[in-house]
């Protein structure tokens, strides 16, 4: 399979591919409408059956034990950083309050300071086994490096999905020959549980990394609102255009093979249309990082921040205040007290499918979609000028 | 008929079609120009024709019994939400004085309780009743649910014209086995008054909607400034591509039954040149909101509000302080105090139609559109841009 | 000659043309640079030969007989407009003291009030005696209507150049019996002194206009910053795209005839950058409002407000502070003291000629144009953005 | 070699090719990444090789003989301004701080009294000695007319480049009789050192200067932060497509004839991720101005300026409070204390070339881009719509 539409010049010798972004989409309604109540959500990963198809990012801000377990009674799943402040410290909480207090310029260095602190095993099996004792999933989340070093404390500690993660991840990784690259392949038959990779946004990447045997695999690269990809490394392909190149190979692979290997679309999910979007665009679920950190139980206290923060020598992504909206029952399942599409992501979902006359997700994936011109141009924007007289 | 022009390639295996948006297209003159007072803007539906060609929203905040009337004297016609604070209160003073008076934080939660309040039949009645005391033509609105349950009150209480709304509607909804769906077609040869349904945007669901029987048909998904579908739900679809797709259907169905449908373009509608737009699309009339709701006659006081606010699990749509910018009639026939054009609505058109040499609405619908880059972009954003100093 | 490019599809049975704004086109040096020493600017018009290809607009903040004798010994044209206040009111000190001194919310009704007085014969004659008394060249303006009543009056006073302008301007004008429209045709054969059509946007009307007996061709309809045809009416072409179309009028026009009628932009001009962009895509001269309305000179002294904001019933142009940044002379020929390109414009003008390598206006006329991104996206609003925090 | 692409048409008989910005585009990981310690940056240009691709603008704020070393020392290129105030004057404390010093409205009347005074060749041959003594590369840059008067001086002083540097450099400059014009191709036959010529956009004036015997291309008309070309001279074009043509050019070059004349982006160039683009699209290297004035080092203590500034007719480029922001070193190969992509620039060029798999910059050179929407739009005016209450 090849790109079709690399048909746009450049200049003389660079010829490049239209991606499309999540704000230049929208979704059109069929000939059918259906009843929310015949709605199925429900999707599957590494044999787990969930009912929300809706995971949280393991970012220090956003998943701790607690969400893990809210998420999962909720029929979610949160998904824990296994490299971030929770393995390096046992008592995460002053930790947290440092990071909220300091000012923005000495928000990098403070970062910097505390992730000098190693990661440490005991750790990593005790945030694992407090998750499981109360009969959540324990999703897990590693770097490759990570994984080579802590892959076996984590499936021998009962973690029941592990994530691999890194800006990009490739089956293809060349090193020197001192430090021995993470064999993605050979890992997956080691490992015990459900391994699944990311970020990737290529038809290609998507399709290796399902012959390595991923259970799943992330998209997304650079879209993220805690994420400074483009701005610093020029590196980032919108959401809906890796999604649909992505959710091609899973398909491809599923003809091949009769193996169905998810898609979670990953990064720039702020509301429930953006949800909508991304399996109208082709993913089986989504994870969602901010929306998550604006829930009261969230362990950011109303901040969130980027995973490539603490860079020794690139820092990239923000530290933001997003302040607490509602609980996370409310944010997941309403009823919502905002009207800004930030609560009751699943009622979101659930509407937009039932508008759409969508059954189920295999069916919110074929949708219409329509390039449209920017909301922000067309809608808020112009709100806004209104408010600030110039629309009189 | 099939769909033309899907030829954008999201990515492998999804491909989607360009939609445009009212700040995308600009009309052109021709050949010929023509004197105002030669200008007819005239219109049917149901059997009644009207001078102008605009409707007001059935909302709380833009239509009660007053205002119905005060549009049916000028030529227009309001229409009247029969699920909406008018039936659910006989006395509606003090509600609206409690929305125009809470705070941002407390308006869905209070909308909610408001909307506890169930609807009373002899309301109905008497609504409707007041109406045409005053000799004036009663066009009222109920949801598909609605319809179904008191549709008849509404027959009998001597309506002229019964819009059946929803976000989306269609003659295909499924249901659980509990609850029937509303059977569109019955319900058109059981009424014995015109129906108008809505809201579409495809060229197929117009067509069904018209073989259903329907007097009209109100387009649009998603674009309105108090409508936040394409936020909270993905959905929407920018009006001029949805008005000359349905105008296409409502033609096609003229062509093979000799029975002209018209077409009324719903949401997003701000200024006299929105108006313009929406017709040159193919548009017969279109249904306004928020620049009724700055009428100084206006029941909701300078607040507009979207209907799917009280929503009890997923509210969308925010209240908006439009403020009160002159009488109704200053609003749409002038003379304008504002120069913004959002006052003497009907002078806009009737001017534009005299600079583009279209004698009435049919010519209208066959004026040259270009696409342009947004006014936003080139001119207002630029104006602003220049007085904050960006331009010096 | 057909439109070849209506190919884009804004839904079924509406097609529709790409249409491209002055922030949308850029300028593409050639192999060839010139010392400014070798640059002509010159042009001509009805006979007269002038220096600077740049005419001021015949509004009331723009030009009174001061500022024509100004233009007119600087090399350019000021057009005086007949039906404004110069010819209601002889002494017009105190009528701009009050235009200048009222409140944004009073400004129409002040305006209306102003435009109820009648238009004198008599001042008609003065103004273009005074004007001529300089040994200027009087150009002068009035609306179809006007230029029945007072045509002769102009031409018995000695004016040079007559424009006749409307919003859009076209041979063929439908009126009721009771009303006789102007015959351009006619017109122009009784008229002693040449006449000026405008405005218009398309090639059709640029050809039927010459062939009336145009000496010279407006183009543009709601561009410009004090116009807001686009939003109160709908109707709108952006410059770029209506000066190559009549521009290709004209040149049809000459090879059929041999007869050169030039082509003159006017609105939405703001800096040097946009009269080269003008002149790039095809015109011979531009018509400017808001840059000579800036001048110390200027009559609106630092107010500047569009032709149509007197309206009785439909009033539309804003007023807008735009202040005063210079002398007229430092505006047209510089020296620059301000660095945004509204100093020095026929500077700007040689200076862009030399970098492209364009002798003379015929060969500006043929330079290469790209479209680029918008400089207020990639330029101005990213530098905006930087400074309000938004870049770190 | 034709243009292809010149396939959009304005108007009638003005046709355009669609150019892209930096905002536009973004890059696209392959099936491979690689450990930043196998990344090689490096590139040559006449016969000095460098292990930084990047080069200081030879700009009064930006480079001094202090920057000039510093640069040197960290494997970059600092470029001196030998027409700018280090040569006018011996001591430039007290110009700069007059610079720093005076408001907006006086600093276009300061800089062109500044300028008045001469060039003096002995501040020429002083400024080149004293970086030769530190062991440092001495690159330097003179306008066409300087390089005429000054180009012995230079070459006899040690100076190991020099570029010879106009808003428009081309190989056919048309000059009066009286002053004699740059004979490119012998000045380069008669240096004794390596000539870099700049600035041009276009395959075809790239060529010519390859064939002139250039040692080095300057890409870039009308992009940059502080010069604005496009406004007031309308001239301007996108540097991916500036680039992607100019390397193409170089590409043909090579093949011809066995010469590897390196591509310089030149202008727009703000954070890493804009340096990782340029190349992307073709460049061997690039030349930024803002970045480097921001370090504590830089002349400009925080300020920066066009060098069109102190034009005595046509002033273009604005002074900017660009502020300081960390050291040189900081800026260029970090470590990072911002997280916005303006600090360490080779550290984000590396992580960018290991994640896109790209182990040289003939590589990089090579990766997939695509057309995205602006990240301004998708991303940043997002995040502070949301900050002003817009997204709520």
């Amino acid at each position: 399979m090849e790109y079709k539409n690399v048909d746009i010049i450049i200049g003389y010798g660079k010829k490049a591919r239209r991606a499309y972004g999540m704000n230049e989409i929208a979704l059109v309604p069929g000939t059918c409408t259906l009843d929310p109540a015949l709605i199925d959500t429900s999707w599957s990963i590494g044999g787990i059956k969930r009912d929300i198809p809706i995971l949280a990012s393991a970012m220090d801000g956003v998943v701790d034990v607690k969400m893990a377990n809210l998420l999962s009674d909720l029929g979610a799943i949160g998904v824990l950083n296994l490299e971030g402040i929770q393995t390096r410290y046992d008592d995460t909480t002053p930790i947290i309050e440092k990071i909220a207090s300091v000012g923005k310029t000495e928000f990098v260095e403070l970062m910097q300071k505390l992730y000098a602190e190693p990661i440490k095993p005991e750790l990593i099996k005790k945030r694992i086994e407090n998750i499981k004792s109360s009969g959540s999933i324990a999703a897990v989340s590693l770097t490759p490096l990570g994984a080579s070093k802590y892959g076996k404390i984590v499936a021998d500690s009962g973690a029941d999905l592990l994530f691999v993660q890194a800006t990009v991840v490739s089956t293809n990784h060349l090193t020197p020959e001192s430090i021995s690259s993470l064999d993605l392949q050979q890992f997956c038959k080691d490992m015990p549980i459900p391994v699944v990779f990311g970020n990737c946004v290529t038809y290609e990447v998507a399709l290796e990394l399902m012959e390595a045997g991923a259970a799943g695999i992330l998209v997304g690269i650079g879209p993220g609102a805690a994420c400074t990809s483009r701005g610093v490394l020029g590196i980032g392909v919108p959401q809906p255009t890796a999604i649909a190149d992505c959710a091609a190979a899973r398909d491809e692979y599923y003809k091949r093979t009769g193996v169905y290997t998810p898609i979670i679309a990953d990064g720039g999910i702020i509301t429930g249309g953006d949800i909508c979007k991304c399996i109208a665009c082709g993913a089986d679920s989504v994870m969602i990082g901010s929306p998550v950190a604006r829930a009261v139980e969230a362990p950011g206290r109303g901040y969130h921040w980027g995973m490539a923060t603490p860079s020794p020598v690139l820092p990239r992504g923000t530290r933001i205040n997003v302040g607490t909206t509602g609980t996370i029952e409310e944010v997941l399942i309403g009823p919502a007290k905002l009207d800004d599409g930030t609560h009751n992501l699943l009622g979101a979902l659930k509407t937009s499918m039932s508008t759409l006359g969508a059954q189920n997700i295999k069916e919110m994936q074929k949708v219409e979609v329509v390039i449209a011109p920017s909301l922000l141009t067309e809608g808020k924007v112009y709100q806004k000028a209104q408010q600030l007289g110039m629309g009189k």
